[in-house]
């Protein structure tokens, strides 16, 4: 069973995956994988995963091709979702036992295709999954918090080329979450407005870092970038979770979220890139001071000492060039 | 002028360095640098480096060959020492000028030579440069934190190969230093003993996350390892302030120091790291609750969307492992 452990000084909760225990030389022979050869993911292949969660399929048997999008449990998960919490002490630490989900999200059959290259309709039955697996998620009271993110290219930590996204449930909310949580409810408390609902309105306002713009949401290169070209996908109107919006809304979301992906690829061709769901944990009843959104970080630079030793960051491209770079680019990827 | 921006959310300040202004193409176009070289820090090419601040020099002139060690600005500066701080807002968001100190810290005249391969003698004059610029430094009065830090290796995001650390002074307390001290005081009010003080005794009981010691300091895994061969260096003494030891304190240090480095190079192969000089603000007038030491975070693994969405690492070696294998390599690098 992994194990969960608490640094004594910060609320930093670390896993530590005995699943994966690593020696020394596994680290020392880590090479870059070779790209091509066998793909778990692809269509063709579903038994070489774990049985699927669920699934978009046209009447196919769980398990067998003919599907659009499955979801189906990491090979190797960092948490186990069997078990009890078993909260303990050792000496002044504390730690726990690694319960939660690990799942994997397999966007399309198409071992080619990215989300930047796929269809809105792809991208909105991603979101459509996201938004599944959470309701389904939400629903175990051993968890806390719901993670979805990707890691898209090698640099940005997928190990697997074919396009995918992540869900990690966790049995706490972990710090950045509680501290972004904790940062809106104190800005709402001395405005009584949502601080991303003042983001959403002061960028529209002021367009330098918009990147783009529908009738529901928008993307922007935010005011304190902490990377080059990172980008926030924000709705327009206050939701605060991610699954409580109208149907209409996700492909919406969708669309923004594509056509981002798609500048960045076109500007940046095709950079490594972290995207993260930020939305309400389990436990928020409140529902004023806080607004949902995805944040997308290309992997440009290396995050080295100093970010690590202080949590400041170093952007060397400020971001209103950043939006005007992604503005400007057209989708078909001619400068205007 | 760089500029510092803070995150309307968190406590978070960021960098936007336009100094280093950086297009799409200076991204895309990045490839790993050739070995070899010229290379600006090596000795004779004093005049390839702005002015010594200051060097460990045996008579000779400044900025000429004959030095030990050499301190400069940095030529790239994040940060820049003349002009006022100008703090003002632009609607919702803060910022102010980016004033600072960025140096640079030639550790050594000899280009392969590096903290692991270097005496102990050479990592003690280290130490010492480094007390001398946070004394230096302390009498600014706009200037409110030093950070200490280095980056070995490409992967650590070292862009220079000789062997050098780095200094940033900030108008501003970093937000994970803020927190590291915060987590110290919590501590501290609840059991009235330094947490720092605790981890040293339990670690010296257990001794299964320790890696090594001698009469001043320890060397250890910690408990709530983020990253695989994680390790901190500890003062078994309470000191809240690095520089704030007595005189044959530092040469301890720098013994236990080197021995980490030099058993992380043999069990990892001169892995890239980067480590981190974690010790008291210039504001704290308290000294019973915090106390310094140096986190070591080799680069193992890549940090992706799980962690930079939670603040939540997963750490698939265990501490205890990673202390074993450090503990019982030999300096000459077989295995005991």
């Amino acid at each position: 069973m992994p194990e969960l452990r608490k640094d004594p000084i910060h609320d930093r909760w670390v896993i530590i995956s005995t699943e994966r225990g690593r020696r020394p030389s596994d680290f020392v022979t880590e090479e870059r994988k070779p790209v091509g050869g066998f793909c778990p993911l692809c269509e063709g292949n579903e038994d070489k995963t774990p049985p699927e969660i669920m699934a978009f399929r046209d009447g196919t048997r769980p398990d067998t091709p003919g599907w659009s999008l499955r979801v189906v449990s990491n090979k190797f998960p960092a948490l186990r979702i069997e078990g009890n919490l078993d909260r303990e002490g050792e000496g002044i630490y504390d730690k726990m036992n690694g319960l939660g989900a690990h799942e994997v999200i397999i966007e399309t059959p198409l071992h080619h295709e990215t989300l930047a290259t796929l269809p809105v309709k792809t991208v909105e039955n991603v979101l459509w999954a996201y938004r599944q697996r959470i309701v389904d998620l939400r629903r175990d009271s051993r968890l806390r918090y719901v993670l979805v993110f990707k890691n898209h290219g090698q640099a940005a930590g997928a190990s697997l080329e074919h396009s995918h996204s992540q869900i990690i449930a966790l049995p706490i909310v972990p710090k950045t979450v509680a501290e972004e949580v904790e940062g809106a409810k104190i800005y709402f408390r001395y405005k009584d407005r949502c601080v991303f609902c003042d983001i959403v309105r002061q960028e529209l306002q002021q367009k330098s870092r918009v990147i783009s713009e529908n009738e529901g949401f928008l993307s922007v290169a935010p005011f304190a970038s902490r990377f080059p070209f990172e980008a926030w996908v924000l709705p327009k109107k206050h939701y605060p979770r991610f699954e409580h919006m109208e149907t209409f809304r996700y492909g919406q979301a969708a669309q923004i979220l594509s056509e981002t992906l798609r500048r960045m690829n076109r500007v940046l061709r095709d950079p490594p890139y972290n995207y993260v769901l930020h939305t309400s944990s389990f436990l928020e009843s409140a529902i004023d001071d806080y607004h949902w959104h995805f944040e997308i970080m290309p992997k440009l630079t290396r995050v080295a000492g100093f970010e690590w030793g202080t949590g400041f960051y170093i952007n060397p491209t400020p971001p209103e060039e950043a939006a005007q770079y992604l503005r400007e680019v057209n989708s078909d990827g001619s400068q205007l």
